[in-house]
């Protein structure tokens, strides 16, 4: 797949809706549905640490709330404020796990030209899922 | 502040879009801005439990990702499949601390007309928040 | 119930094996048993700030996988450096509602004598759990 | 470093001690520490799913609580009850990160004397750590 421009506009802009008062660390994600539909996703911070949702699922959890289903992305890309790119957490890995296809892109970037592309299944391999509690 | 019938109908079609193919329990989440704005939040499951997110969080990360910020929200409305209303979990009751005013209306429904109505404040006594690290 | 110091002094040991490098925010737990024994628990950051366990949940998790049960705590004690008594967060809050009685005493204590007490449900009104789900 | 059987049987009685009335999906941990002490850690659930605490992470917070530091760790075991091994969970992965070498040895186990090995490293490729905040 071709990386588009947009994409990592659209992440640019995510990112500056993050609230990360605790961290001063911000992310942000943009999220792109197989139809076309595309998702923002902001790091929302809480003095309680546990209680912080990355970027990523923000970006997620709101398409699935908007009535997407696992398998419907298409991509997404991630973005913060650093020399080079972030990759995401361990609890988003697992949560892109559960809700995209094995091989859809993840782009991490930066604050500039440069850009990692990598997958859910390599952020996670041996992933856990539903089959293993079944 | 009087409660819409729109409130419970926004948390019930919410609801309709949760994933919750490990307990089968689908909340719905709506939450409504200051300005005016509607956002849905369903409880998005995970094969790894703890990486579960509830239905009040989906809808206040949505907003927020879409720019919303501590304080422009006016109430949220949850909905359960139940013979009486649930309760947020521990966890959406700090999210709702950090992000909405203390004496925000929670509005507790479920299958019926029935409908309990609490504020942030009372679901979190003596509630930890960014103070406490000062 | 009466208080005794060496609860108290539990909570200052375990606060001083907090792994805090992100918030600097320190916090001790001191679990006991309705047997007798008694659990530390300290916070347990991490770089992905919603992958920290915090005090409270590191005592519990422990006991329980020493093997007690659900309903076999007697009390648990938490301390800070502050100038007054934090509250446990939403998280602890749903952990504490699930493991330990209602009406178990939640000593919440600082650098000083001072010293505040509550109980489960007084964090957790209306508090969601297991029978929610049936 | 060459396996030993009592690694496998204390992940094992750690299994026993799981709580996890929701899934019945238990999981055990057996933690080793440079200096030879075990640790214990099982899968605590709670009917607020995202509450829940992993048996990996139940045994390094256990561990971290008593005093151990990240480093002091010398390899985990974690067992099931499947036809093949599980692996962690991407909090867990996180967790793990955090706190243990990225060359720390990971021994997946399940009801037979089948076992895969794997790394901190290996589980959370491209990890992210401290030094992405900085």
């Amino acid at each position: 797949m071709e990386f588009k421009q947009e994409w990592y506009e659209g992440a640019r802009e995510a990112q500056q809706r993050a609230y990360a008062p605790y961290s001063q660390f911000k992310v942000g994600a943009y999220l792109i549905t197989k139809d076309g539909k595309a998702y923002y996703g902001a790091n929302i911070e809480n003095a309680a640490y546990p209680s912080t949702i990355c970027a990523e699922r923000s970006a997620l959890v709101a398409a699935m709330s908007d009535g997407y289903r696992p398998g419907d992305f298409k991509c997404i890309t991630i973005t913060v404020d650093a020399d080079k790119p972030s990759s995401p957490c361990g609890t988003c890995r697992q949560v892109l796990k559960e809700l995209c296809d094995d091989d859809m892109p993840v782009y991490l970037t930066h604050q500039t030209d440069q850009r990692m592309e990598t997958t859910v299944n390599d952020l996670l391999p041996l992933g856990f899922s539903g089959k293993d509690l079944e």
